[in-house]
C-alpha cells in the first residue's frame, strides 16, 4: 500500500477519546499512519473543561478544541469549506454513537464510528435511514476486517479453494474482566453498564467482532443463532461470557464463543473455516500468517508486499515487505485510508459501513433474545 | 518412568487387531514399550483363517494363534497358570467389546479394552456388573489420559493454581472422513455403521475422548449437555460432526466440538481450562508442552524427567529427559504399564476403567438424545 | 506510549525516498504515526524532475518539493524559523549519507539518517566530528532497537536475571538476493555496488543490524571478530553472505551469521543470549513475544500496555494493550518520536546516534579485513 | 512401519546401562518397541555385584545377568545357537566402546553401539578393521537419523527440490552442564573426563550428532572445519561449548554451534539447509514437522502414515497416522528395527554404522586440532 499517490488528507473532527480513553488513541494513530486523514478538531470529552484540555494535549489549535460535539458541528459548519472538517470520528461510549452520528449527518458531515454502531437494532435502523437521507459516507471500524490476511482468507473462500464450506469455529477470548474491574476502571465501568453499552456486554463488545469476521471471511450471512450468555462476576449487570451455535446462509454451521473472564488471555480472536477440500486458520495475535490446511499439505501464507502470491486485494493492503510484521494499528489504518479513498471518489475502497452496522445490531438482538428464552434458536433479522 | 523395577510381564491375549486394523498395532507397540506386558496369544480376526495367519505374522506361536476368542478363552484356561494368559486386550470394532469382555471376565481373565467400552449405556451397566461380579481388573484405553502434561494439567486445576474454574473449551477436529471413505475403507466402514459403532459416529469415536479429557483434567463430572449432531456426507448413517454446550458439577460451563469432516486436520484434540486466576492450554499434536497463562505472565511447561518442577505424578510418567519428545505410543504405553502394575498389586496406578466406561456411554446417550430433541438440555446419567 | 502529551511536531525534510524507493515510505509512515513529526519538504530523488514529481505525489506543496538537497538546504534556510524544516531525514543509497549529512549539519539542521551511517569507518569519523562541531542531533534508524521486547531483553540482561552472560547467537537470514536480482531491481542494484553501498554488501546491509542488536541487548561492546564473507551469485561485486565468531567486552562469545541468499527466508533477524542462569530468544518476525528460558521454567513475555509486568522502559514503548500486535512500523515510529523528544528537550529519549554510527562502521571495517586475511581475528576499533 | 511382518526377534546382550545410567534405559525401550529385538542377557555395570543386581532388576534370568562383559561373551558363546545372544548392545561410557566391541566381534557377535563409536580416530580405524575382519554387522545409534522427518529432509535435498545447496546452519544447544554438575552427577562426571569421554566434551557428545545430521541430510561430506572450543566452567577438563565454520564437498558452507552451558535449553538440535530454490528447517524438540520454505510459499510437512505425500522412505519410518506424534524413542526404535532387519537379511535397511563411526571420530579430531591451533582450517580425514 504505497503512500505515493497523494490524497488530499481528509479533515477529521473527533468526538470522545480524551485523556483516559482507550480507543481514541488507536483512531488517532490509525488516521495519521498513511497521511490520508488529518485530525483538525475535536470534542474529546463529555466534560467541557476536559474536552478543551484534551484538545490542547493532542495538539489541536485552541479554537478547534471544542467543549461539546454540538458546539463542534456548529462552529465547523461556519468555517470555509476548504478548512472545515469533512468527517466526524465517533469514539465515545456506545450510547452516544447514534445521537452524535445523527447530528453529524444532519449537519452534512461524513461519519466514521467505532463499533458497535448503536445501542440496539432499532437505533441501527434509524441510523441507516439517516445515512441514506443524508447521502454521506458512514464507516464502522471493525478493525479486524482491515488485516490483509483476513482479506486473503475471504479470497480463499470465494475462490473455491476450500470447496463447499462446512464448519466455522470462531472465538474471542479475553481475560481483562476476570475481576470486578468496573469498580475503578472507566473502560470497564461503561462497558458493563447497559445504559451506556447496550443490552449485551461481552457479546456486544467482542462477540460482534467475531460475528463480523465470520460474515466477512465466508461472504455469507449468519441466519440463525442459539446463544447462552453468562455473567461470572457477582453484581455485574451484563454478560461477560457467551457461547453460540449458528447457521449460515451458505449451509454451513459453527460455534462462536466469546469471553472476557478467561484470566490469562489477552485479545485472542481466532477464526477457522473448513470446507470439503481444506481449512484455514487465522489468529489476531499473530496476524501476519494465515495457515491453510489441505488434506495433502499445509501452507503458511504470510502477509507480504507485491512479490508474494497473495491475492491482489490482500497484497494491496500491505505497507511493508514480507518479514516486516504489521499489526493492529496498520489494520485500523487501512480502514481510515479506505474511508479517505471513498471520500475522494474511489467507491471500490472497502470500509465496513451501515450494512455491517445493521448486521451487528441484529446479531446482538438475536443473541440476547435467544439467551433469555433458554437458548432457543433465533433468526437474525436482515436490516 | 524407569524400567528398573522389574515387573514379571503380564501375559496378554489379544482379540481383534489383525492385518488391516489400526488400533491393534498401537496396542502392541504400547504393551511392548516398557516390557511390563507380553503378547502371548491372540484371536486377531473374526475370520478364522485370517486370525490364525495374523497370529503367525505377529510372531505368536502357532498353537496360540487362535481362530476365535471363544477358542482362545477355552484353550488358555486349560494351560498351567504360569503359562496361561492373564488378561485379554480387546481391539475389535465396538459392537464386540461387550461380548468379548463378558466372556473373558467369566473365564476369569482381566480385561483391557479399547474405547468406547460398549455400544451404549445399558451395555456399560451390564459390563460394570460383570466386572464387579468377577473381581477382575478392567482397563479402558482412553489414550490421552496417559500423557504426562495432561496429568500436569489435572494437577494444576486440583492445586488451585487457576482459581475457581469458569470455562472449558475442548475440541477434537479431524478431516479423515471428509469424503465418503466408508465405501472402500474398512476402518471408516465400521465406524459409520450403527450396528457396529453404536448410536453415534463422531461423538462416539472422538467426542468421548474430549469428554473424558474434560472430566479428568477438571476432576469434575459433566452433568448437563445440549448437543447438535450433524452428518455432512450424503448417505452416511451416523453423525460425523457435532457441537455441545455443557455444565460441570464444579459450576463451570463450556463448549465441546468434535468433527471428522474438517478437511486438512489430522488429530487435533485440544483443551483449554480457565479459572479466575489463569488458564491452561494443551494440544495433543504437540503434547510435550503445556501452556499456562496467568494475568501476569505465561509459562511453557515441558514434559520432562525428574529435574524439572513438574508435579510428582506427571514426572513419574516421563521416560526421557526434557527435550527428548515423547508421543502417542508413550502415552498409550503408560496405560499398559499402569494396568500391569495394578495386576501386580499396585492399586495406586491409574488406568481409566469401568467408571470411565459408564461416564463415556452416558455422555453418548445424552448427546444423542439431546440432538434428537432439538438440542434440548439433557442430564448425563451417573452410572 | 500515549499520544496525549503534545509535542509541537518536528518539521522534517526528506532526501531520497522517491517513487521506487523502499525505505523512504517506511520513514514516512513512521514519522507520521505518532504525530510527533511532520514531512514539510523534500528532495526525493537525485533526478531533479523525478524529485519534484515525487514531492507532489507525496503531498508536499510544490514550492517545497525541491530538485536537489542543496536546493532544499538553501531554500529552507531562507524561510522564517517557525516554518523552516528542523531536521533532514536521509533515505538515499549509502554513498550519499555522508555528503547530505555534512551539508545539513553545516546548514544548521538536525539529521536523522538511515543506516549504515556512511560508506566506511573514516567517513563515520568525519561525520562524528561534524556532529560534534555542529552541536546538532544525529539519529541513526537502527529499526530493531525500537521494538519494546528488544528493550525488555536489554533490561533482562542488565538486571542480572540471566546471570553472567556466556553466549550470544545472532542471525539475520534473508532470501531476496538468491538470484541475480541486481540486473533489473533498483534496490538490489545499488546494494550490490561497492561505490554506492560500501565495502560490504550483506554484512553492511543487515549484518550491521545484527551487530547493533548484540551490543544493545547485552549493553556490551563487540571487541574482536573472525569473519568469513562469501558471494554466491556469479558476477556479484559484494558479499551476499557471511559468518563470524566474536568476543564481547563482557567476556562472552558468540556467532553472527547473515545471509541474503537463503531462498525462502523473508527477514529473519533473531537473537539469543544465554547466561549462567538462563537465556532469552527474540525473533523480529514475531516481535511481540520474548521467550525467556530458565533452568526451571520458560516464560513468554508479551509486548503490552501498562498493566503487564514489563520493565518501565519497555512498557513505555507500547502503543496498544497486550494482544493487539505492533510491528515494524511501530518500532520505526518509536525512533522518530524519540528523535522528536530529543529535539524538544528530553535528552533521556533514546535514539541510536553517532556512537552507533561509529560502532557499525568499525564492525564492517573489521569484518571485511578479517575476511580478506583468511578469517584472521580482528579487533573492532572504538570510534 | 507395520509390525505385521514378523521377524524372529534378535537376541541382544547389553553391556553397561545399569541402575543409574541414562542411555541404557533408552536402548531398552527402543529395542522392545517394535518387538524386533529382545534383551536376553547383560553385563550392566563394571561393578560385578551391581551388574548382577541390575540384571535382575531389569528382568534378566539370573544365570544370564553377568558380572562382566568378558564373562558374558564366554558364557553366551557356550549356549546353543538358537538360545545364544546374537548381538551386543554397548551403552557404556565412551572409553569402553572399543574394547567391548572388539571382544564381541572377535567372539562372533554383531554389535550395536552408542556413539561416539570410540575415543578417537585411531581407535575408529582399529574398529573398522575389526568389523571388516569379523564380517559382522556394526550399528551406531545416531538417534536423530531415525526420525522420519530427517529422512524426508534428506529426500528433499536429494530430489533437487531446494536446488543447489548453499548454506547449512546446524546447532545443538543444551543447558544441563551450566554448573559444575560433574562433582556429583555420574553422567556429567564421565562426560567431562578425557580418559573416559575422549579429547572433546561437548563436541564429542553432541557436536557429533550435529555433524552426522549435516552429512546425512545433505548426502555430502564435511571436508574442512575451523573450530573454536571453549570451557566455561572453572576446573572443567573438557570443552563445554564450541563453534565451527565448515565446508562441504558439495560446495556449500555453514556454521555449526554446540553448547552444554546455555542455561534454560533442553535438547535443542536444529538444522536448516538452504539451496538456491528454497530451504528446510527441522528441530528435534518438535520432530513431527518439517518446515519447507520456498520463495513463493511455505509448507509444513508432517510425519504421517501411508496416506500423506511423504517420500516412501520417510513414510516407511512412521508407526502411527498423522496427528499422532512420535518422538525420541520411536526414532531410536527405528534404528533397532533396521538393525534387526539387516541381521535377518535385509541389507537395504539403514542403520548408521562403521562409516559414520569413522566420520564422527575424524570430525572430533579435526575440531580439536583446529581449536588448539588458533581455529586454523583443518581438513576432515576420510576413514
Amino acid at each position: 500500500m504505497s503512500d505515493s499517490v497523494f490524497l488530499e488528507p481528509v479533515r477529521i473532527g473527533m468526538v470522545g477519546g480524551g485523556a483516559d480513553a482507550f480507543i481514541g488513541a488507536v483512531h488517532r494513530h490509525a488516521l495519521r499512519l498513511d497521511g490520508a486523514c488529518e485530525l483538525v478538531c475535536g470534542a474529546l470529552s463529555s466534560d467541557t473543561a476536559k474536552a478543551k484540555r484534551s484538545g490542547l494535549d493532542f495538539g489541536l489549535s485552541p479554537e478547534r478544541a471544542y467543549g461539546s460535539y454540538q458546539e463542534m458541528l456548529t462552529a465547523e459548519s461556519a468555517l470555509p469549506p476548504e478548512q472545515r472538517m469533512e468527517a466526524v470520528a465517533i469514539v465515545t461510549p456506545n450510547h452516544l454513537h447514534l445521537p452524535v452520528a445523527l447530528a453529524a449527518l444532519e449537519a452534512g458531515f461524513h461519519v466514521i464510528s467505532d463499533k458497535p454502531a448503536t445501542l440496539n437494532f432499532e437505533e441501527a435502523q434509524t441510523l441507516a435511514a439517516a445515512v441514506k437521507a443524508a447521502g454521506k459516507e458512514y464507516g464502522l471500524t471493525h478493525t479486524y476486517l482491515g488485516y490483509p490476511m483476513v482479506r486473503e482468507a475471504r479470497h480463499l473462500v470465494q475462490s473455491g479453494a476450500l470447496g463447499t464450506i462446512r464448519k466455522i469455529y470462531v472465538e474471542y477470548t479475553q481475560g481483562w474482566l476476570s475481576g470486578a474491574l468496573e469498580q475503578d476502571n472507566k473502560q470497564a465501568a461503561w462497558r458493563t453498564d447497559p445504559s451506556r453499552s447496550g443490552p449485551s456486554g461481552c457479546m456486544g463488545d467482542i462477540g460482534t467482532h467475531a460475528h463480523s469476521l465470520v460474515e466477512y471471511v465466508t461472504a455469507s450471512r449468519m441466519t440463525d443463532i442459539r446463544a447462552w450468555l453468562q455473567t461470572h462476576i457477582v453484581g455485574r449487570q451484563l454478560d461477560d461470557d457467551g457461547m453460540c451455535f449458528f447457521k449460515l446462509e451458505n449451509g454451513s454451521t459453527g460455534a462462536l464463543t466469546a469471553s472476557q473472564v478467561c484470566a490469562g488471555e489477552e485479545n485472542q480472536l481466532r477464526i477457522r473455516v473448513y470446507g470439503e477440500k481444506g481449512g484455514l486458520d487465522w489468529s489476531q495475535e499473530e496476524p501476519n500468517t494465515l495457515m491453510v490446511k489441505y488434506a495433502d499439505g499445509r501452507q503458511m501464507r504470510h502477509r507480504a508486499g507485491s512479490n508474494m502470491p497473495l491475492s491482489a486485494d490482500a497484497a494491496s493492503m500491505c505497507r511493508t515487505p514480507a518479514g516486516h510484521p504489521e499489526g493492529y494499528l496498520e489494520a485500523f489504518g487501512t480502514l481510515y485510508i479506505n474511508f479517505a479513498r471513498r471520500l475522494r471518489g474511489d467507491q471500490t475502497a472497502f470500509v465496513p459501513g451501515i450494512s455491517e452496522a445493521l448486521r451487528g445490531m441484529a446479531f446482538i438482538q438475536s443473541v440476547v433474545a435467544s439467551s433469555e428464552q433458554n437458548n432457543a434458536w433465533k433468526e437474525i433479522q436482515n436490516g
